[in-house]
């Protein structure tokens, strides 16, 4: 893993971000976009302060960072490894680099990240993963909601 | 191609959402989400509307059909073929049906989206071809923007 001190402050950014989410009792996930240091945008999960389904923590930083004629220069940074719809995002726009503070709670799309020739830095990092870890077990019916698991319901007595 | 009276009323709404959007200014992309003909939500294309490169057709009507548990009897309905980021929220939200008006001026993800189960309908609409086609040919900055297609600066002068 290569770290330097541009991907340290936009790690911590992020982090910060999936905080924030916490503290509004959201869904706990943050996310920056950074080039050359400088932060274009951040944002965090917004499901539950927004009621948008869209508004993913990787989302809302492209949306926060504003309409852009390239992403080359890019890195996207996020606490979570990125959903489909977030991996797109990263695709679509040609964002080439991407630095993920953990993948045990989900596993997110790495490898067609990786098959799109995006170059995927995975931290592992605990605290991102407990903060995660947390949220899901307090609030299983919303992170299945996040993440497009039905929840089928029950079969109806007969 | 089957497309059936709610096939037929959900693709009209989405023509109609580009067709606002070629209106304001915007790239003329309409989407809309049906649940036995029952609309959920539409939406078109906003990012010159509203400064938002993420607010693309399909990620606008997700948007405004709100939060949703399952989105199992769903159809998605979109005048062009669904880029990376938008064929990502169909697979993260588990859309199972998607009917496309075109993909001559730009092929999306198609395959990725079959790839993962989804049922793709293209109907090739010459409205919707003639729609874009007119909005490439004035804006074709805009719509390289818009699908994150790099315009690289002339080579300096020495």
């Amino acid at each position: 893993m290569t770290l330097d001190d541009h991907d340290r402050a936009g790690y911590a950014i992020a982090l910060e971000q999936a905080s924030l989410g916490a503290g509004e009792g959201g869904v706990p996930i943050g996310s920056s976009i950074l080039e050359n240091g400088v932060l274009l945008g951040a944002g965090r999960n917004r499901r539950v302060q927004n009621g948008d389904p869209t508004a993913h923590g990787e989302i809302d930083a492209l949306r926060n960072a504003g309409r852009r004629a390239s992403y080359a220069g890019t890195t996207l940074y996020s606490t979570l490894a990125p959903c489909a719809m977030c991996s797109g995002s990263i695709i679509l726009f040609g964002i080439r680099r991407v630095v993920v503070g953990e993948e045990k709670n989900f596993p997110g799309e790495l490898e067609l990240l990786r098959s799109r020739g995006v170059e995927v830095v995975v931290i592992d990092d605990p605290k991102a993963t407990a903060l995660m870890e947390d949220f899901v077990a307090e609030h299983p019916g919303l992170w299945n909601e996040d993440i497009g698991v039905d929840e089928a319901p029950p079969a109806p007595a007969r």
